[in-house]
């Protein structure tokens, strides 16, 4: 069967990522990560101390802030600090790629220690949340890759590679990476996170529009393992680890 | 193999439930739902108004609030106007809810009306958002048979049941309905969504302390789907259709 | 002179009370509270800390917070979170609250610690703030035995009983503990709160529409200490003292 | 029995008032109230419309703000925009000024307007809520007659004058307009507020330290009574009415 | 060429100036400046901790705030904890304020504390941030001298003296402290911060309606020069030094 | 005599400046610009309403933004929406944009409208308030060339060009365009708004370390044109005009 996806794309196709390391100067971790339109800074800063409910208990917390510059979006967004509030989409998205990083550090080597992972979306064109995860896991290896040249830490804490991808129904087919256009009309959106073995650290799957059975799922599942493995091949090289 | 539950109860088996409904009395749904110690008030509240992206579109919406009151847990919590802010887990929550609850409603039946969708935890003992989808819909089907009854709609804009249940693997091995403790050192962390039928309204996986694999993770989707059909049939004889 | 009340009392009979003692399994003291209508979880927590004012003191604080779930009244109420401020009311009520339990506390009994009661309005149907009063009475004492029972505190810090009732002046008569229909319209508003020995701790009276004299007054704190003492007999039964 | 109150004053006297009226020059009410060290602004301001649940009822509303600057206190106050709140202090103080003047106004004779009180305490030595009172109903007076020789309105809608003062059990005496030395340390504090017929509008009483009888009570009243009389011939001598 | 200004001043003509120190009694530096109608009561509290950044460092702190009570301008102003927030211009000013104190105070000599200067206006009439600065020198000056009498700190901390000046074009006209109705239609608008040598110490000019050139600017710098040596006469005359 | 910069310049040299138009696909003006590691995003939004002290009155309105992204300085910043508040510089900066823009934009061909600029700071290396001046002016250009080319306004409203710069004295030297390093320690610190015909716009400097004469001040102006007006040669060039 024959699709015509928006920007020509293949149903299987993830767009071309560009990733562009040592972004900000002084950031020990920095990235500027494009997938398509899609484009995020993400910053890696250490903080030498850890939420309350860690303290001396010896073991470091990753936390990561999402936000959008207002024209980041076709419709102009107002400030958060101008709504007097964050909303509810970043609270989940923040939470979303702070659970993902930590999925795959090993907090213990990291010491009483916050890694913050800032993810500022400059433009917007679908799939933000997961471009920020991975394009934070490398801010994130950078980051900790410095404090173990500068023996701030003894090891790389890092355990695995971390990768995640949109999967969605349009127009009842299954798609992966979708793009503004085509998350505005999907029935069912998704967001998947895995590791290099194509184990699962977080699936978020919404129907927007109608239920979805058991065989889709596992399609959407599939086709995302695939996407993944892709972006963690990408990673691999961008690392040349 | 035999496993033993904090509360004795097998990995399959869901927490007993009972439902109040009109819990309170000017509320046109209202419903006090208890799972085990978790204990939630939800109620259903039409406002003759939508939000202003579906305004002159002939078409409703759903949206949720969820709280807890400071004592529902272990440790007082702290109320969010004392704070200043809601946190995250609440906003997740509550967007989780109304996704859920929006997912089996035809909106253009309601007409350019808004249904609010409160919950408010007096006791959690895990569990907490899935038991809100549960009760949350026993709250909209009064509300809504008392719009239908008041002729203020023409026909129930029900399209189907909705349950929801916990899932998550704990000390290795898969249980449903996790209660406070056992959610507290789950390693996967699931709420799975669904209609009558079975098909998939939300997933949220998470794992928190070691990824989980595709098998795995079929067997969690499988015993949630067996928990949510007992859930929904419960509804059915609350409702008696 | 023949009065026809709304739900047929008599103008100095207070409604049925219930009291639901270790309404939440984790609180030391809680208790659900119903006046008619009117129906409120109170809890007590005590904190290891004292505000800054008493710091070194030796001499403990008791501080009360109150709220209204959303529906607990026929128009839904948006949440103080949502308005981004807590409003006059609710503050003039929580401050009424601590300063009457203050009343009938030795504080030094208590050490430098901070109980908190906790009033969430379930359903209100007039007098929620002396009912948190009668109710977070109960909470705080079966707190303080707990803390005396575990050898937290040497001898139980309260000195005397504690009850508070609404009394008006509706339609030209005196009448005690209003409903909400009547509190609506009623021309004087007030609330009194007494100890066992029918002294007073607390007066605030409003004339609402036209001013009363102090015969007037005089009759309503008459009518008010009587049925503090029946409130009180209640609090002697349920504690068994 | 002698007493030596801080500054000499008998039990049952007022301190010296003094009254600016037209303080600012653009406001149509504004006074310069001082009763003995306690100095407040209070500002009259007409808007031309109404709170919401008054829209379309032919009547009017007034409502009263109440600030301290930062130095009017022995202890420098943080500003509430710093804090980011208002305080329970404040809120209580501005209903109370808010209820007590509406008392004194037929509130359909002011049409849709709504009248702001703005009572911005300069200087602190106790009464600040009652002299905000006394003063506002000047700043009121003003305000009204002016608009009254504007003709916006037909006629004054004030129905009496109005008076307010503290009053306290201070080592075991009864004494009215407690300065801050004596307010701090008062076993019993008092705000009454009364017509010029010495009918009563508010009162709040409250056992600091210790439960008060209905005869103290009763003596209380007596002396306020007295003390608000001389207040109400002070604003006849004032407004030359 | 002959002008006429609102109230008949000369273009070089200062407003009257008046000032009340000790103006609230329990503040060690506060007075009340009058610069025509324009009121400001200016207050300094010393805090003996210093912000963050500058812990540790043997070095002082010198902070403003400043804000205008409700009806000191034409317009009822909503306060900022109404709004929930302080606007842009009050944070602009504060900035200016705090500033130029620091400029004229060896910030060693103060030891590790902050001076609190708050500036708050009574009515407004044009120029009252530099009225602030201008009277919170002299509040400045007053607490500092406490501190060397009570031997707080061992010598005056003032370097110099401080005085502070609007002027603006006006109908094409350059002219010194601007009134309310003279700023509101100025072409430009400056606000200049000298010592006793005539050196500048802030200069803050806006094109409100058209650019400015090189010799339009030195001739407001000269009035300006003329206009501050003038205040600062004023202030030796008050300080008697 | 010799100095010798941080970065080699010379006193009276500009940083490079690179800007890429059109930086955000779906903005109408929007810019990256770079002044050598000061790199700011400048978009422009035009939204067909005006404040409300404009309405009605035929004209249009400027209003700018700024923020950073946290990781734009080497300390992280909190971001204002979790701190709850926006900071006074801030403040004073957008002020400042927004007026510098206005002051060479005719307000009246603009309408009934408001145009946004929005600046984000991705990295800040000193100046980052007067490159937002620079690049902000070229985001509204190509907005305003939009909406002519789009028949929305019939002419340009832009009147002259825009430039700013930073000016200071740095170990008693003049120099422009400070770089952080060269701000962190200048004894006086000025930034500078002018036109293509050298007229002033703004001025802004503040004696950080000691107050400055006339003659400096003088130098100083003189720097900052010769700066400005390269500055402009440069907006010329990449408009071609």
């Amino acid at each position: 069967m024959t699709t015509t996806r928006v920007d020509g794309r293949k149903n299987d196709e993830v767009r071309e990522i560009k990733l562009t390391r040592n972004y900000i100067s002084h950031a020990k971790g920095s990235v500027f990560i494009e997938m398509g339109n899609t484009r995020i800074v993400c910053t890696a800063t250490v903080e030498d101390k850890v939420p309350p409910f860690l303290k001396g208990k010896g073991c470091g917390w990753i936390t990561a802030e999402y936000d959008m510059i207002p024209r980041s979006t076709p419709q102009r967004i107002i400030r958060p600090q101008v709504m007097g509030r964050i909303n509810g989409r970043t609270h989940e998205i923040q939470r979303l790629i702070g659970r993902s990083l930590r999925a795959v550090v090993d907090l213990k080597k990291l010491g009483e220690r916050t890694l913050w992972i800032d993810c500022d979306v400059i433009e917007a064109d679908g799939g933000t949340r997961t471009a920020s995860i991975t394009g934070g896991f490398i801010a994130m290896y950078d980051c900790f890759q410095s404090m173990v040249n500068d023996k701030v830490i003894e090891e790389m804490p890092i355990t695995d590679f971390l990768g995640a991808i949109s999967v969605g129904i349009v127009d009842n087919q299954i798609m992966v990476d979708l793009c503004f256009q085509e998350d505005f009309r999907a029935q069912v959106d998704m967001n998947v996170v895995m590791n290099s073995r194509g184990e699962l650290i977080e699936i978020q799957a919404t129907a927007e529009e109608k239920p979805f059975g058991r065989e889709e799922f596992n399609q959407m599942l599939d086709i995302s393992a695939k996407a993944i493995q892709r972006i963690i091949d990408f990673q691999r090289k961008i690392l040349g680890i």
